[in-house]
């Protein structure tokens, strides 16, 4: 029956089917720029993340697959050779913790044929960091650090200097990502895809999509960088994606195979150019030709890039070219159009009515606090490894370098990625830190020997360390008063100004004394440990290191430690003679035994007052700065959408979404355990078996559309504050956390998530961190410290900056033992690595980015590049940009001019420092200003970076 | 908290973690045989579907991937690509209608490195056919034409012949495989992976996988292949596919990344390999590297094999190489082992108790018509495109042999596609029969023109052909009576011998008279149609053609005609004078109107009885050769298993399974209509308003474990017979069906097959083909004939074998018009392409390959060549092997020599035709053998192969 001479099918199917022998077809992937006609850049790209839902390694090589399909060493092999097979193909790549170990992976012939393709602008580095950072969590000094690494790499192995910021999938954007890691950068061009949906729909109405970015209004124009971000996501038009099994029809250009569909394909190129042309000013429009981790065969999609080039071309309406965004920067600025000035920040990021993608500020704050812990301690152990010279053999920082890197990646320290990724990054850092621990411990070791010592290589002191002290464990500080020997512990402080802080490091034994360098006992104080901080550290201990903590824990030590800038002090701690002088054991007493309803904490001039029935804070008081306030204190929870309601979106690892509102208090009447000593006070509240002044919680919060909350939920990076008529309540966090102020006068932290439902933006996972020791599982306990004050109105920056760069550079301790008093007498024992007459400025080093300027700090500051250097003969001083990567003055000549809309009427005076003066070698600082310099010695070349506040 | 010096987990990770900065590694692949070691063949193949969920060409260029990602393109760009980046990596390509599509669109350039691979072994063709065959459903003669078509393309390409059969797929397999398709065509080594489950488990018990495989038993070890069925599939031991996002976990041998694995993947490795060795006769065996439409990115693969090559062999305990069939079939060779020897068919396949693939004996029967119609035309349009020797510019066969090729694919004429790639194939048979039929009416108009007009290029005939006739369509035959013309039907008899048989075509009126080429009156008989047959006619024009036909429809004319051998005849049709001669009307009866219990129906010495009150066949009469047999005759249905019990196998395109071990019969009390006439008598039943004479049914049987029903259905691909002690009955078809004979005496046929569940084999979709008028769809109806013979025991074969190739090879029409009676005086009207005394044997040019030979036919037989082409001068003739790529010496001279376990005892005679006497010119044929020659004449060289029974 199906004879079926089916003739009226054939007349449509063959429609395109003409006589002849169809041959090898030559397609013409020339194409340029044609000025008068919409210029379709085709920007082939793969957006590889440096791990989410599997580890960076996995992705690399393509392993556990089981989880998602991808494999960076398919994507970097078959791209490089579609490049070979046809000149005019380009590529851009972006995350260079992959292509560093691809790159690594290759022969020498293989890098000697990449670097052509390199030289002739096939092959482009975009961003160019290790890999495309989050923006809400990292320190921005891990930032510069992780874009630095990529660069130099860039720069070492092809001599070439990235040109454009490329941030396309991070959630949200802030302003640093504009001015530091854009202009200071040298970058040309920004771009990047997430911002708020409304935001978009209006930019896409007014054309608004590209814009001039002003990371800072103090520094202006010269913070500025050209920004486009994309009319929908970082993928191409529907319809022409390429990838192998993608599902957009292919070309099909064989005159004699069936489906012949040249004609009807280029009318769909057509029809999607012309609709982007519509809502994007001048006429170059860019087409994402890629998204996450494509290309795996690259040749899918070169394949029909060639063949669209090539007919689009012959049909003549719009021109396709092989492009890169170098490329159109490049065309959007010689179109001479003015552009909309965009300030401030892009946060937050909502991509829905109910999905405000802030959940993530808090999303693992284990992670968050461990990132920035390590990025405190990468900074000193750099100094040190500096102070005693780097030594390419010996143990050094490139490990943790590496590692915090890639933690700085948007589904790293953000908190986005699948648990078993979590743990790869923090296992990645601790390898780094068990490095650079043991460079930290050699290169005190060898400051620390005695002149004579050096160079005999005898006598070398065992430093250790004490990287669980957060969860109070401490061998050596808790083996103290066994046979005899002495406690030495050397106190690093990697800040340029002296410190004089109270130390506190555990110990069994309540009878100890404390004595400085010169022999000088020091007062010092015994506090006992809570019982919920006895548990924590047993339990976690067992969790992390498979065994129960050996000592028995009675006390934290607590003692006063002076230390020189960017030097040591070191103070040893021995069991008192029994009838000679010893600590002082705190008094602990409960809210219960007061007899006032008022409890009062504090020492010196800082005071606390706690009402005695509900167990809460009511009142600060600081006599110094004659600041007293009324305060209140409350923990409560917000417990997340299921997403069983008309809107499906649950609360999840990026998406913050409430049940209500409204959080939920924990419940009043709360008993206060008061510990009291010369040194500290201590107010310990238990709010529940699972809070322990620091609470886990069950979170979300419904950002109702046209409700001005939506809109308050911020990366708390550094700190948060906020002010009155009088005064201004400042808070400073030890993490990145999400906060907010969503009354006047109150400051709200999300301290720590734990859910129940994934928020399908992709990681398919339940944010819900536990501690096993053995099969027995919890959830994850945090420990963080808040750092608060009330200052005057306009005078918390000082504190605000100068104790934030404290926060994130403590004081680095050191552990050794000492038989007998011999240890000052054989040793170095105080050290300062500048001048020992020079501090830095003490807004040097310090940056919050927060928007206002402290009245003190915003002035022109400089820095003495001789006394930071004492014993070095410097030879030359070249300023760089930001990474390092060219010298400034080459960056600030090929900086881009963009016009600006309206901006004749109101570009106010930038505030720069000048010149270094080569004889003088003193470096100025305006506010907000970052310098990077290279400083020649006779031998060795270093980098340094002033952060100016 | 998670400051987590993961000290504990770090060690286990990075155990395989090595100081020391890991480089470019050079893999050793140079790896070749290691006689003394278990040598594991790693055969890289891509198993590429010439079509099945997706047609060819959109499997071909990737397209409609939403069904399935598919594209061969890159499979076959991937794997060049990934040859040339390493000369040991081989790869055998094994589908050429995909090849050619591909070696067509290349360069010169490339063509030239392609056959560098090819000339080096780094790429081999493999069975080399344009399709992988089914062994089912074709025609023995399709099965030959594919594959030559395949083997020349390859031997005009890169002067290569095939070594290896490669049918991996297919449901089962016949033993035509081994004999003709493998022994004639030269192959050393036939594999595959498809047999009956319980086959396999006793194969792999007694390691008894690889056998020596007797396909015919008259012609002995001359028509034996070395054959080795996989331990498993065609795909890869667990844990080593690498396809793009597969699973398996790649070697990740870089010391500087996590999860270094090189000795664990080794050791897996080994232990696959050590397993299958287990199971395997010598110490060669075989890794199927791929697996359906795999290495879209062909470095995913070798990347992978590369290493592992290197590892293992670096490890020592068994030895990878890169290898490909033919390799390992001449290490199998070298071993000198003694095999078992195998005889029959793998016929039927299960792969599971329930699942016996025997449904897609019958699938998509009207495609399987169609396939089998068109083949059986492509033969004719063949010798009449040497008849009138072939033009390079006209029309010719090409485009139909390319379509029937792909069209025995084992996903094609087996009815396993979806519905829309069964469309595709009907369209391409479509379209090269419109360029065929074109070539049949130039070839008869070149015939018939006269001497005279020969060369002058003018009063050539325009004929009409009608490939619908079977639905009563034939606008031609269907004009005679307007305007006074005449209807000359040329018919044209492709077979050896001369036909006399009855001739039918429909007609509009019921006064015509049927002349022959002298002008003599022929007696011709009018049938009425019927209602049933008007129906079809009417819906399944206007389905096909989007039109009602135009004319009104009363009768079929029937007449006999007589035909010489591969020549025409030519008779007239026209309106009769009204008072002259005319056909016969025929009268028409029913079974109510007999006043005998018994109805006669039948002419000459074949006569049927009915009972009238049953309507069923009761006795046939043949008084030619004496036979009398009482018969009965029922049409039921299986009712298909919907997979709902506690084996959810549903029955479905592949799988037969019904819901009861017994068909449902139709009612009984069915009325008769006869038709009586001097030439036919017919009997038309009616049995429900969904058959008539044929019926529509729904399907299946359950095969039960040791039930011997399972083992009992088989295709029917020719013809069936049953035998008792004294007659046997034979069936023969007009295509490829399943059936049975499931008790003594009877014979089963499954017609037709419309199923409401997919059966989970892959196809995922219903097999329930319809036919639409505008939106009203319906179930397919099928036309098609059977043709039953009972004769003497031992007698049948002779018409078995005689009508079966007259079923193949109808009679074909041709019509055209003339004005009165001049076209027999201006025409040549008889033409016989043969010496016009010669007949070819009536044995030669048929064949069944069913098992046992008819004692008249299956003697020495013999064809003078002379006589075949008596108009030529033979200069030469060159005995070829049946695919015609290399002379059958030659071939003979490299067979290779393999020991059968216990041949010793048995090896019978084998009769072959001995060598051609260039003198005579006279080729002897042995039963069963076909030869295959090329013959020179003084310019033109042409093939001919001929077959004997």
């Amino acid at each position: 029956m199906s004879i079926t001479a089916i003739a009226l099918t054939i007349a449509t199917i063959l429609a395109g089917v003409v006589n002849g022998k169809s041959e090898y077809i030559a397609y013409n992937t020339t194409a340029g720029i044609v000025p008068e006609k919409i210029n379709v850049h085709l920007i082939p790209h793969s957006h590889d993340d440096v791990g989410w839902l599997k580890t960076v390694d996995q992705y690399y090589v393509g392993a556990n697959n089981s989880i998602r399909g991808a494999c960076v060493q398919n994507v970097l092999d078959s791209v490089i050779s579609a490049l070979f097979e046809d000149k005019n193909r380009k590529f851009i790549y972006v995350e260079m913790a992959f292509f560093q170990r691809w790159w690594r992976q290759q022969s020498k012939a293989m890098k000697v044929k990449v670097k052509g393709l390199v030289d002739s602008g096939q092959l482009e580095f975009i961003n160019g960091g290790m890999c495309m950072h989050d923006e809400a969590s990292p320190h921005y000094i891990d930032m510069i650090d992780q874009t630095t690494l990529g660069h130099w790499f860039i720069k070492d192995s092809f001599g070439k200097l990235p040109r454009v910021g490329w941030q396309i999938d991070p959630f949200g954007h802030s302003a640093v990502q504009a001015y530091l890691l854009g202009a200071e950068l040298g970058f040309d061009s920004l771009y990047f895809a997430r911002i708020d949906y409304q935001d978009r729909a209006k930019r896409l109405k007014e054309k608004n999509l590209e814009v001039v970015w002003r990371g800072s209004k103090s520094l202006g124009s010269s913070s500025q960088i050209f920004t486009g971000i994309f009319p929908r996501h970082y993928d191409p038009p529907d319809g022409f994606t390429f990838e192998i099994n993608d599902v957009s029809p292919p070309i099909q250009d064989d005159v004699l195979l069936f489906d012949y569909n040249v004609e009807e394909r280029v009318n769909d190129f057509v029809a999607a150019a012309l609709a982007q042309a519509n809502v994007t000013r001048t006429n170059h429009i860019m087409w994402l030709m890629g998204t996450d981790f494509r290309y795996q065969y690259a040749n899918s999609w070169f394949r029909q890039m060639d063949k669209f080039i090539h007919y689009v071309n012959k049909d003549g309406r719009v021109n396709a070219l092989y492009s890169t965004p170098s490329i159109y920067t490049d065309a959007k600025n010689a179109a001479n159009e003015e552009w909309p000035l965009k300030t401030e920040d892009f946060f937050p990021y909502a991509d829905h009515p109910n999905a405000y993608w802030t959940g993530y500020f808090t999303s693992r704050p284990a992670l968050k606090g461990y990132v920035r812990m390590m990025s405190g301690y990468y900074l000193a152990a750099r100094q040190l490894e500096f102070l005693k010279g780097k030594s390419s053999s010996g143990p050094n920082t490139n490990a943790l370098a590496d590692a915090l890197a890639i933690a700085q990646h948007h589904d790293a320290v953000s908190g986005t990625e699948r648990q078993h990724v979590a743990a790869d990054y923090a296992l990645r850092i601790s390898i780094g830190y068990t490095e650079a621990e043991k460079l930290v411990a050699s290169s005190l070791a060898f400051l620390t020997a005695s002149r004579s010592s050096v160079g005999q290589e005898k006598a070398v002191a065992n430093f250790q360390q004490c990287p669980l002290l957060n969860i109070s464990y401490c061998p050596p500080s808790e083996a103290v008063s066994f046979d005899g020997k002495s406690l030495v512990v050397v106190i690093y402080n990697p800040l340029g100004w002296k410190r004089e802080e109270v130390v506190r490091i555990p110990v069994s034994s309540e009878k100890v004394i404390v004595k400085d360098s010169g022999g000088r006992t020091v007062e010092s104080q015994l506090l006992p440990l809570s019982n919920a901080t006895l548990r924590i550290r047993n339990r976690y201990v067992k969790a992390y290191l498979g065994k129960a903590p050996s000592e028995t824990l009675k006390y934290w030590l607590a003692f006063s430690a002076s230390v020189p800038p960017l030097g040591f002090s070191t103070y040893t701690v021995s069991i008192a003679k029994p009838t000679g002088p010893s600590s002082t054991i705190s008094m602990v007493y409960t809210s219960e035994d007061s007899t006032s309803n008022s409890i009062e904490v504090g020492q010196g001039n800082l005071r606390l007052l706690y009402s005695a029935d509900e167990g809460k804070l009511t009142h600060y008081v600081n006599n110094r700065n004659k600041v007293t306030a009324s305060t209140e204190q409350s923990y409560s929870y917000y417990s997340g959408n299921d997403g069983t309601d008309k809107d499906p979106q649950a609360s999840g690892a990026y998406v913050f979404r409430p049940n209500d509102t409204f959080s939920i208090n924990s419940e009043s009447q709360v008993q206060l355990t008061i510990v009291r000593g010369p040194l500290l006070d201590e107010v310990h509240q238990q709010l529940s078996p699972w809070i322990s002044q620091i609470r886990d919680f069950r979170t979300d919060w419904d950002l109702q559309v046209n409700q001005p909350v939506a809109g308050n939920y911020y990366p708390v990076n550094l700190g948060i504050y906020v002010q009155d008529d009088n005064a201004e309540l400042s808070l400073l966090v030890d993490r990145s956390v999400g906060g907010s102020s969503l009354v006047d006068g109150q400051i709200e932290l999300m301290l720590h998530r734990r859910l129940l439902h994934d928020d399908v933006r992709g990681v398919g996972e339940v944010l819900n961190e536990t501690v096993c020791v053995q099969n027995e599982c919890e959830g994850l306990t945090i420990q963080g410290k808040f750092y608060l004050r009330i200052d005057h109105l306009g005078e918390g920056a000082n504190w605000r900056r100068s104790v934030g760069q404290e926060i994130y550079s403590p004081l680095l301790l050191a552990f050794t033992e000492q038989d007998g008093d011999n240890w000052m007498n054989s040793h170095v024992s105080t050290f300062s690595g500048i001048d020992s007459f020079y501090n830095l400025p003490s807004n040097i080093a310090i940056i919050t980015l927060q928007t206002g300027e402290d009245k003190d700090y915003s002035v022109l500051t400089s820095v003495e590049l001789k006394k930071l250097f004492p014993n070095k003969k410097i030879s030359k001083v070249t300023e760089m940009n930001l990474s390092a990567n060219q010298e400034r003055a080459t960056m600030e000549k090929k900086r881009l001019a963009w016009k600006v809309e309206g901006s004749a009427e109101e570009e106010t005076k930038v505030v720069r420092g000048g010149p270094v003066d080569p004889a003088t070698l003193v470096v100025e600082l305006a506010p907000m200003e970052i310098r990077t310099f290279f400083i020649d010695f006779d031998r060795i070349k270093i980098i340094i970076g002033y952060l100016a506040i």
